[in-house]
């Protein structure tokens, strides 16, 4: 598998252009003051940077060589580089800064479970660090290298341990090796018949076992559950020896060791193995677009399909601001799609009554046979119609679905011009979905005047539970003429996830903790929380050789 | 609330009666051997046993009437002895042979968080064990006092926080403090049209706080999920201080957790409060009975309704043993059913071609909308035709819903007799559920010639998920003329766990690991995941304060 872009998301070439969508530069100048034109702060030439020499004995060298054969033990720079950071907006800051202080000495890439204990067993024993590495794609810090650490760092890329091994029919179980990116694992299950239904944004430049590094979630996940329902088995390479994990449905053998791994970011071992639950490929899936009159009127539908009888795949709700960007996002329309889109501009505001400015674009998604998808159907439609929504077929439901892994590569577009966008999200029970929402609005536009700059802000629910949601925010600023982008990026980041934290929801929903999130930890899960995660962190790994300073 | 039976399940003066069962005497002859009469070996008076004094020096003492006030501190015999351990059989034959060499020296009943901090503060302080206790109803040894323990043992029971505290209606979630019986908690939830939908076998005597500690599964886990999805929200009075869960649907915050104490026994403190999901009250509620022509034709009925786009509340099979079981526990017939039987019979083996000696008798049930139960009733209905399955309408399910929780009471009616009963229960993916089955049934067969006795087997599916299910075991033999009757079920026992671990299922599914389990505990999550356990308890509670010698 081909690396990501050292100093950007997704591989080289493919990239985010304004070119054909005419509304979108007049979009964005007014949301941000920034004018869109080509490109003016490009990224840097890896070979205008300044790399240092990696920290690597010759006796940890010949160690690792050893362990994972001499072909996979790389100290070249681009290879350092790739696997430096993540891909948080800090991250891409630094990267195109050039600051490799402290970047991995050495990546190495095992071939099987016996090299990654081959791996763990001589850096405990020639006192070196290893940082997991799946796709790269972490936005919360889960990959940075400690400022201070002195030791060698050794990133394990897992890319080779790519292999779907074994379906349990009758149980719908897959054994799938760690390290395999989303789109092969789909196409390996998919010629067997099934699917793991796990589609973050991430999807094209992830792996399971990041995903359960981090507990993540997907677009799908309404259906299908979180990857920390679906992950059933695992296989952990730990200092005391491979934790297994068997493939139980439920069990009541203490806390659970399969909660433990999940979200531990490479804290408790290396995931080098998992069952999950896959199911059959369905024989119908649509996405369907609705539009609601306000943001608040969408929440309450997804808040009521939760509790109905209904079933379905995907559940989004965009609020007024993201709808206007989704709009502003359209390629060149015919003359047909105006005249369409005029007449139901028409319908909405003179027989409904909506304000077009308060509008709510959503999206709800069927899976299943005909029959039901099509009772889902109409079960969700009269909820709906109760929110005074309304249906607008499946041609934006479609498009959503083809575009859904663009999105990241909005931020480098912004980026090669000098503005910055990133996002936060989080969860909380339905009763402080509408509080949330307004005190991170305050809060943003708190920072965006603090900091002196003309932010946006906007917000989809993107998964909904019957005990409550998440709310998925982005949010894009230019920098003040002088400013330091990433000054400013961290008033703005930081109002956003306080007023998380302070208003009954979660730090972080799916992106996991890392290091940027790792400050309001103890706000959300109490201190006796964190010291709950101390004792585990310190008494299975007490020479921090695993992933150190994540989480906690 | 009145504690149970200081020698047995329930109250006193409920009890298993064969009288009104005209079959099951010849049943049990048949068997086990027992000739069922008059009870032989009664449960000996309170006073005929040798009660130790407490181990409780004046300090304590003081201090604990300081934390909970001086009406809530009780050395008194009876009290100690009912908190002396659970409702294992083990615990039983314990109870009922006065072994009562180390029991709790103090049960203390804290009326609220608060005065629980302060009994825990007081047991860090001057070194003393806290065991807290909810229902007494664990069945795994979690209550048991260890034998060397020189300490003194507070027993603190919870039974005073009983109170639901809130509803958050939007979230459907519950404010409940943990110490509230299953009953009670049901009833004032009724009282604002909401239920938990948790009901354990040990619903009238169990409390919130116990199936938490213990990762409990009811019988309706199907549709409203185990505890340990049911509870969002937590308060636990731990070492370090109180330990908050905030009710979140789903979160991406490192280990969970919510999930560590999930099951932990009071290792890592004591839980005070939980905030669970709740749901409205449905409409409808019926559970109907099925006949399959073995109990493999039934399991595969199981699963392929798992793996459908059915929901369903209650999925449970039994095998031949098990139905034989049921039939013989039949109330005298009247002319009407006799007949009515008879014609079942006599369709059953000249239509069907069922053997009636293969039988297998299957409760599924169904909650919603009538048009919800309707669709899905018809849905099952052809599932089960698919697999040779009959329905025999809703007379048998009603009967097996209304006599559900007197299930435990067989055990004391045959205790009484001089025999033993018990149950071993597990989780396994649908593709083990037939091995498994057949290595128990093997197993516990040598088990029952080892040890020279005439014993029975019987099982049922009680549980499925989308990859596997729960087999619950019931035993029962007569001992050995002059045989130990505990050394004798440790025999059968074992040999039951043994094949569970040996076979790719869990060690229980909802029963918890308490000292009865600890001893598979390894063979099931492996080492490096019980080194995670020892790190989580040894490094939160060094000082072994809390209910030591559980899980691990």
């Amino acid at each position: 598998m081909v690396a990501m872009k050292w100093w950007g998301w997704g591989l080289e070439g493919v990239e985010f252009t304004h070119l054909d969508k005419p509304q979108l530069g007049p979009f964005i100048e007014q949301a941000i003051g920034l004018r869109v034109g080509p490109v003016t702060a490009p990224p840097p030439r890896l070979d205008a940077v300044q790399i240092p020499d990696p920290v690597l004995g010759d006796d940890l060298r010949a160690a690792l060589e050893q362990a994972v054969g001499p072909g996979f033990v790389s100290v070249d720079p681009l290879d350092r580089v790739v696997h430096a950071r993540g891909k948080s907006l800090r991250d891409l800051i630094l990267q195109r800064r050039g600051e490799f202080a402290r970047i991995p000495d050495v990546v190495v890439r095992p071939a099987d479970e016996a090299a990654v204990s081959g791996v763990l067993r001589v850096a405990v024993d020639l006192d070196a660090v290893v940082i997991p590495f799946g796709g790269g794609s972490s936005i919360s810090g889960s990959l940075e290298v400690p400022d201070a650490e002195s030791r060698s760092i050794i990133s394990v890329d897992l890319s080779r341990l790519d292999r779907l091994l074994d379906i349990d029919a009758p149980s719908r179980l897959a054994r799938v090796q760690a390290g395999v990116f989303g789109p092969h694992l789909e196409e390996q299950l998919k010629a067997r018949g099934y699917t793991l239904g796990h589609f973050p944004d991430s999807f094209p430049h992830s792996t399971l076992g990041g995903w359960i590094a981090t507990r993540s979630s997907g677009m799908q996940s309404d259906r299908y559950g979180d990857i920390a329902d679906l992950t059933k088995g695992l296989r952990v390479v730990a200092p005391s020896g491979t934790l297994i994990v068997r493939p139980i449905p439920a069990a009541s053998t203490g806390p659970s060791i399969r909660e433990m791994v999940l979200g531990s970011e490479g804290r408790l071992g290396i995931i080098t193995e998992a069952t999950v639950q896959v199911r059959r490929l369905p024989e119908q899936r649509t996405i369907l677009g609705y539009l609601f009159p306000t943001f608040a009127a969408g929440l309450a539908a997804m808040r009521d399909i939760a509790d109905s009888e209904c079933s379905v795949s995907v559940t989004r709700v965009s609020d007024a601001h993201e709808t206007q960007f989704s709009f502003a996002t359209r390629k060149r329309p015919t003359i047909v799609d105006k005249l369409q889109s005029r007449a139901l501009r028409l319908f909405l505001q003179r027989r409904l009554g909506f304000a077009l400015d308060q509008m709510s674009l959503s999206f709800i998604g069927y899976e299943g046979s005909p029959g039901h998808v099509a009772s889902q159907r109409r079960a969700v439609g009269r909820i709906v119609k109760r929110h005074g929504g309304i249906g607008i077929g499946s041609g934006p439901g479609t498009l959503y679905d083809q575009k859904k892994f663009d999105t990241p590569y909005i931020r480098d577009f912004l980026l090669d011009r000098g503005a910055a966008g990133d996002v936060s999200e989080t969860a909380m029970p339905w009763s402080r979905l509408i509080p949330v929402y307004d005190a991170v609005t305050a809060a943003a536009q708190g920072a965006f005047a603090e900091i002196g700059v003309h932010g946006y802000l906007m917000c989809h629910l993107s998964h909904s539970y019957h005990a409550g949601a998440c709310l998925y925010f982005t949010f894009a600023f230019t920098p003040a003429p002088g400013g330091d982008m990433l000054a400013e990026y961290e008033v703005v980041k930081s109002a956003i996830q306080q007023s998380f934290v302070d208003n009954g929801a979660t730090l972080s929903h799916h992106h996991a903790v890392g290091t940027e999130h790792a400050r309001w930890l103890e706000q959300d899960i109490s201190a006796p929380g964190v010291a709950l995660l101390d004792a585990l962190f310190t008494g299975t790994d007490p020479g921090r050789h695993l992933n150190p300073g994540k989480i906690i």
